[in-house]
């Protein structure tokens, strides 16, 4: 352990102090974490020497070569528009939560009971989304537009099946790189897409399976496309619209036109620029296709109480329950930015956002009219916050407004996008118009055709229309963020899902201006430090690795696995190996790898799992026997998802790479592998990181995530380009902008340069030495299922309920549910072995808390012992009953087999510091069965008092 | 009500809506808040015209302006020293306590139940320094170190009362602010000083009261004054030392080398230099004078449950209760700083604060030895962090420092002051040796003597022992503030404290380093920004109140007290009016005010209050006619205490006039007046304002208070000078620093400028409403004490619980503790009449939490009735009982006269949403009389399992 030192940050992220690690290492009989490591892992994987990292950086030293790079960046006034629009953040939003750890450390709401502010803050979102666009049901967020648009077509051929191998028409008029990532993903799916100008050429002959338009779009123009959906519809074809959301408080909404998907960002509902990320998308749609959208969802249920509560719908979905035939890979979600738009819609409510659109609206019109009275020709007549004006030369033109503080579009040779925003001023469309020579109008005309004028209402829900003054505002963003379990109150001890500190000094750059301010589309110079930063950090992340280059651009795990993939593809293309289309994954995969190789293209062959949760390597060989030219690669995530250190990784790469094929790590479980060996180095062709585990960017509550894509030398030529830029077609981009969420990349910047190399290893170790530790104290009272080397687990470990299932009646979820009741956070429940409980405490956790978990487990154990000796049906249990409501406990009528005691106070501490669920065990099935996805009628909630 | 429009931010401060304001006006019968106002209100103080501000700035203009003011100013490396020092507040403190509204938002710990997180928090404050000081018990906070001194020499005389006519001993060698302070406390009290070099010359011949000095000393010296202390001991002197709190690692502290005091600043342990304030001074003495300390003590008692339990303790002592015969007019402390600085000492522990001290100690050593062997003259041979060179010219090396990005400090014409800090690097020493044309050396001896080394161990409680991990810390932050009720969870409906709405963007901008880096005593170039945003503010004030000038320096409502009747006396004595020493307070008038008129050297006449409420007319006559050529002036609340606008306030003002006094009218209730009324012209000479009460200051749980005080032409030159410059003998500082607590300044200004002048008063207007509805919606349960004109109330009204009292035994103690298991903070109880709760609700709370509180009052006055009816005897009652503990109403022994249901769910929506106090009813009385002021062992808190 690092000796106490007031300039090392180790010392404030690592839990454990050194007695805490001499204990540990003792009961464990190690001497040293050197010598536990060395145990645990195969000598091959073993990096030679230390990683090459700078000298680490104080928090001061950190937060100064911060404010250095901020100061890098310029911050003009953005008029680009493209996607990006400045927006003002509440500052009370900003505040009490995106700056709140009580939301930014929380984890996705898969545990529901312990979730209720967020799914109530999310189904907020889903309802202003559905509300705007006049759909039935929008879900809890995508991860940026233009994925959210290649969503969309997928979801056209899942949906319409019997048009599902017919082209798909895309309107030309759709932003550039929503129209690159959506190209890049059907060209990987092989779905025919065919380009037309819809406004003049209207729809191509034959059958179809979709249509994709953007309203406004590409060059500003509303076009009423009322004929075209109805010709579609009547054609067997499916209709998706890429709506602006703040322009749909004065346009038709999709909804009621007929559309059957709506996407869009939410980026305007107050979310910073953040130099292109994060920011929620949206998706919309009918509720006849719900079971096809992808994403997440938030569902109003019933507790075992009968009170309403919310919970995740229709998980059976997503990607970790149908693998290969997901929907979807998308798993991250852009939580913490839907949840701050959804705040940003209840705090301004429907009134409120429409006088920004209009005030938007006019200041575009006013410009436009005075640009035409000057003379200039636009491009629209009708037109909602976007203008695009005709020049003799653009470039002159936006180096007039560079120097005047604007930036513009470049919308062509001689064309010039100009989008006003909720902070255009006065002054601002003034001086643009000044640019060109003219004068703003005083007042103009609106600018939306006549016949698509919305006239229905929207956000009439209570939720949008009570909360007004900031002191309530804030009294919503604490009460709900009250309601949950986070890391500011609570260890999170979810195997694979390494929730380890977010600290603050590493957060706190992320709301600086000259960070958060800047569009994406800025010109290079403006961006200089975001640049600089990001280079930094990608040559970091190189030296973790060992791989030759990183993107930065995947803004989750999922995209990671997606671009890693088609990487692979294509360079197998380039070497002319076409016929390699089979992608291996282990029966223990996350289920995430499935979907992902099945959007690259790819075949799934499913490997067998040992008993010891290895691969079954036997099996293996026989695929690779029958299948070795088809091979693309295989994804093996190590250490496995069982938590272990296998033995026999570096055996598995060279099989691999002996039948030509290319092997993907996945790095999910790089905590336990960072300072002591790179997968870069030890066999793999290609990685994804997840930034959101090992690299200290919260979970936000479900997102934002990063997932970096990291590859050796033969496939940098592959890596995503900028989909805003030159478009080589075996340069997949995957998101809306070059680095994806940039806005969090402080936080791993931060958090790699005030660790440095010694204690990153250091971090790895520790993780290590805790999780064996966990298993170590509890494996007398549950069986510890998988150990590798010398008995040793890597950074997590499973515990393994089916016994006691069996012989009880207790299953995993009861325990789980009953750690909630000591004010816990479940382990991760049914993954990657149903019937168990996986574990990862991080490194962050220091000894008392360890113990505090590692007693509530063993209460229970006692509790399921009564059960065992016959004392009681598992049924009548406090087990079965968890969680318990403080309504539920209060109760004169009490008549359970337990006591109130028993049930709120199974051990002493929780006297003096108690958290209650909001609402008791949430029916699941139920919640699929009656589905509702926005918010319910304050009726619902009417207390029998 | 200002149509509803997004760039208005008075629409979010504001609480009622449009509808809300209808409901309420019709309520009482008025169609217009102007209607209403103008009824209140007597017609002769209606000011005649609207408030001259500038027009409203939006959330966004105000910060860019602020943004522009901070970039004004100069953020060089300040090693001036001088009591501040540049020092590294965690992220994770500022964080989760400074910028999170659960610790800034919330008032004073009077209702304990309620506070114990941040008692807690304070606790551990006087812990910590009572253990560094080696002193028996330590306060939680005073306002700052020299205000800190001047209480300890008032304290010398009163404890020592067989001395206390004779003289205070000062040491020259103590800071020129310090000694600015106390000079004109001792003066404007009478008290006797003797200033010597005690180094030299020793104790002065004759009968001594006390010995104050400062160690280190102002020219860092360290000196052991063992001897001075023993002689003085033997003559009977008391002693006191202003102590360095970080140099108390090091150095025998003064409790060990027989010290009775101990006081300074804590400023150094994590909180910004903020240009000066506001910073806790710390106060500590030995248990047997524990009766005379100024300021706040957190004791430790227990609930009716016996569980240990935090609460202010020694509250008799408090002005408010002691009036008069106060032993001080402390009101405000510094909570909010306190409570970072105890984190601070949390955090670090006791090895991490000596790491800290030591490491700064090595920088002044080795900078030290090299200029020593570059030939130069050092002021003293021992020294802790600062070091005072000898050289040709010193405004030549200052500038030489300042263009290499140093400020050092001006000793004397030929000598440099150099302090070392926390943050103080090698390559700063290095920087300052260049500008001597020295060279640091790479290591030196310490320069402690060895005779005052200290020996003793010192934070040794586990709480400074067990925290060290930045999780454990958020989680500590966290926990602590969840237990307390602020204005994040609850209206405080507090009565002459106006607990408003502290808006986030108010905040945001006084943690920017640009703000908060800046050390007080900057070149004045360096500090543009600040000087122009306080200048500013001062205009602003100005018009708002009516007067002439404004000085921002007091950093306490009872500073500005002291600061304006100083003022007074100043000018009376200026006038040849040396007779005038009596100040008329009515009994109404908060205890302040009489302990501030004894401070400022005045004699307290108290005249009576009549039925209404209001001053007795026929006495103040008599007195007048009695005292008429000795009355310096008479200071009056407006609207009185009572929340009355009395009307006669201009013919008790020209009254005073006409006898030659001067009328000082105590702003506190301010809120009632702003845009309506200006003091400075209805009859006001001097003012004091309360920023944190009427200007959106947050309280912090008990500061930092800002009260500015305003004054009339004629007494401008009597204002409070810059302690640290020259000093008129009747312009007297009050604070450390010229503009006392600046760092908070940027609240207020950011709070003016974007409401401006109509919302101000349009907040004034809904103030009075909504204290008018509550009184008109309660009336008919509790009755109303006082109203005025119309039968209105001001901005506030007393429910008289004296008759409920009488017939039932419930007392308004009973409702207030009720009020918490319902979730409220209660309002202020028994001022200014015992029996009764005065309730503010403020302009920023909405419809439907005024009506949740009239559902709580009234819910509890049904429970009063069943009391009245006979059903239940009060002792017996949920009322008498309240509040109640979760493991209190969760026990299958609850064999009370009411349910738990009944106990826990008074109304129904607390099932949904239930806040707990941590413990039940405080015993204050017994804690009393077991004083316990520092943090129990563990053992205390050992649960029953």
């Amino acid at each position: 352990m690092t000796v106490y030192d007031l300039s090392n940050f180790a010392h404030r992220h690592l839990g454990p102090r050194e007695s805490g690690l001499s204990e540990m290492l003792d009961a464990l009989g190690y001497d040293s974490l050197d010598a536990l490591t060395t145990a645990a892992m195969p000598e091959n994987i073993v990096q030679p020497e230390p990683l090459k990292l700078p000298e680490p950086l104080t928090e001061t030293q950190a937060l100064a070569r911060l404010r250095e790079l901020a100061a890098k960046n310029t911050t003009k006034t953005s008029m680009i528009g493209q996607g990006f629009y400045d927006t003002i953040t509440p500052a009370v939003i900003r505040r009490n939560v995106y700056e709140n750890p009580g939301w930014y450390t929380a984890y996705t709401p898969y545990q529901p009971e312990i979730s209720q502010g967020r799914l109530e803050a999310l189904l907020n979102f889903q309802t202003m989304v559905s509300d705007l666009t006049g759909m039935e049901i929008a879900n809890a967020s995508l991860l940026d537009e233009s994925s959210a648009a290649a969503e969309a077509v997928i979801m056209m051929r899942r949906a319409n099946r019997k048009h599902a191998n017919d082209p798909v028409v895309i309107d030309k008029n759709i932003f550039p790189q929503t129209l690159a990532v959506v190209l890049g993903r059907t060209r990987s799916l092989g779905i025919e897409t065919i380009l037309v100008d819809l406004a003049t050429e209207g729809l191509p002959e034959g059958e179809l399976c979709g249509v994709l338009v953007q309203q406004p779009g590409d060059d500003g123009a509303i076009a009423n496309h009322q004929e075209v959906f109805d010709e579609a519809k009547e054609r067997g074809a499916m209709i998706s619209v890429i709506a602006d959301l703040l322009s749909l408080t004065m346009i038709t909404p999709p909804g009621e036109q007929g559309a059957d998907i709506a996407v869009g960002t939410t980026q305007r509902f107050g979310v910073p620029l953040f130099y292109g990320g994060p920011h929620a998308a949206y998706m919309a749609t009918q509720e006849r296709y719900v079971r096809q959208m992808p994403g997440r969802l938030v569902g109003v249920s019933q507790d075992t109480n009968g009170t309403p509560a919310y919970r995740l719908a229709l998980q059976t979905r997503e990607q970790h329950i149908r693998r290969e035939r997901a929907t979807s890979n998308i798993c991250t979600a852009q939580a913490l930015l839907a949840v701050m738009a959804g705040m940003y819609g209840v705090y301004h409510g429907p009134e409120g956002v429409t006088k920004i659109a209009q005030r938007t609206h006019s200041m575009a019109t006013r410009l436009a009219a005075g640009l035409r009275s000057a003379g200039f020709e636009l491009a629209a007549e009708h037109f909602f916050d976007t203008i695009v004006v005709t020049v003799d030369n653009a470039d002159e033109t936006l180096s007039k407004a560079e120097s005047a503080g604007y930036n513009l579009r470049r919308y062509s040779d001689t064309q010039i996008g100009i989008s006003a925003d909720e902070t255009t001023t006065d002054e601002d469309i003034a001086a643009v118009a000044n640019i060109f020579g003219a004068e703003v109008s005083e007042s103009a005309d609106e600018a939306i055709p006549t016949d698509i004028v919305r006239e229905s209402e929207f956000m009439t829900h209570e939720i949008f229309n009570t909360i007004r003054s900031e002191m309530t505002m804030m009294r919503y963003c604490t009460r709900l963020a009250n309601r949950d379990l986070a890391l500011d109150r609570t260890m999170i001890p979810l195997g694979s899902c390494t929730m380890k500190l977010n600290a603050a000094a590493e957060m706190e750059a992320t709301t600086w201006p000259e960070f958060a301010g800047i569009h994406p589309y800025v010109p290079a110079e403006q961006a200089a430090g975001w640049r600089e930063l990001i280079e930094d950090l990608e040559s970091k992340l190189e030296a973790i690795t060992g791989y030759a280059a990183v993107s930065l651009q995947p803004n989750a795990g999922s995209q990671g696995e997606y671009a890693g993939l088609l990487a692979i593809r294509h360079y197998l293309q380039d070497q002319g190996e076409t016929d390699r289309d089979i992608c291996i994954i282990p029966a223990s995969a996350h289920g995430t790898n499935a979907a992902s190789a099945v959007l690259a293209g790819l075949q799934v062959i499913v490997v067998k799992t040992a008993d010891d949760g290895s691969i079954d390597s036997a099996h293996l060989d026989e695929v690779l026997e029958q299948h070795g030219d088809r091979i693309a690669a295989i994804m093996v995530t190590y250490p496995s998802t069982a938590g272990i250190y296998d033995a026999d990784v570096v055996e598995i790469c060279e099989k691999i790479h002996n039948v030509g094929g290319q092997v993907y790590i996945d790095g999910a479980n790089l905590n336990a592998l960072v300072g002591l060996a790179q997968p870069g180095k030890f066999g793999g062709d290609v990685s994804h990181l997840n930034l959101h585990k090992t690299f200290a960017i919260p979970h936000g509550g479900g997102g934002p995530g990063v997932g970096p894509v990291c590859v050796a030398e033969h496939l940098i030529p592959y890596l995503p380009a900028d989909p805003n830029g030159e478009l080589p077609e075996d340069a997949t981009p995957v998101a809306s902008t070059l680095h994806g969420s940039a806005g969090v990349l402080p936080i791993t910047w931060a958090y790699i340069s005030m660790m440095g190399a010694e204690a990153l290893t250091e971090a790895t170790q520790v993780a290590v030495l805790s999780a064996n530790y966990v298993a170590h104290r509890l494996k007398d009272h549950y069986p510890v299922l998988y150990v590798g080397l010398n008995d040793l687990v890597a950074h997590e470990c499973i515990l393994d309920l089916r016994e006691i299932t069996k012989n009880t009646g207790v299953t995993a979820e009861d325990v789980a549910k009953r750690l909630m009741d000591f004010g816990f956070h479940a382990p991760t429940m049914a993954f990657p072995v149903p019937g168990t409980l996986m574990v990862e405490p991080t490194e962050s956790e220091d000894m008392a808390e360890l113990e505090r978990f590692i007693t509530a487990m063993i209460t229970i154990r006692e509790e399921i012992a009564e059960i065992e000796d016959g004392k009681l049906n598992v049924e009548d249990s406090a087990l079965r009953h968890a969680p318990h409501t403080v309504a539920e406990v209060i109760s004169s009528d009490w008549d359970r087999a337990y006591s109130v005691e028993q049930a709120a106070f199974p051990v002493p501490e929780l006297r003096v510091d108690k958290y209650f669920t909001p609402v008791s065990r949430i029916d699941q099935a139920g919640g699929d069965r009656n589905l509702v996805c926005s918010c319910p009628p304050p009726e619902a909630f009417e207390l029998d008092a």
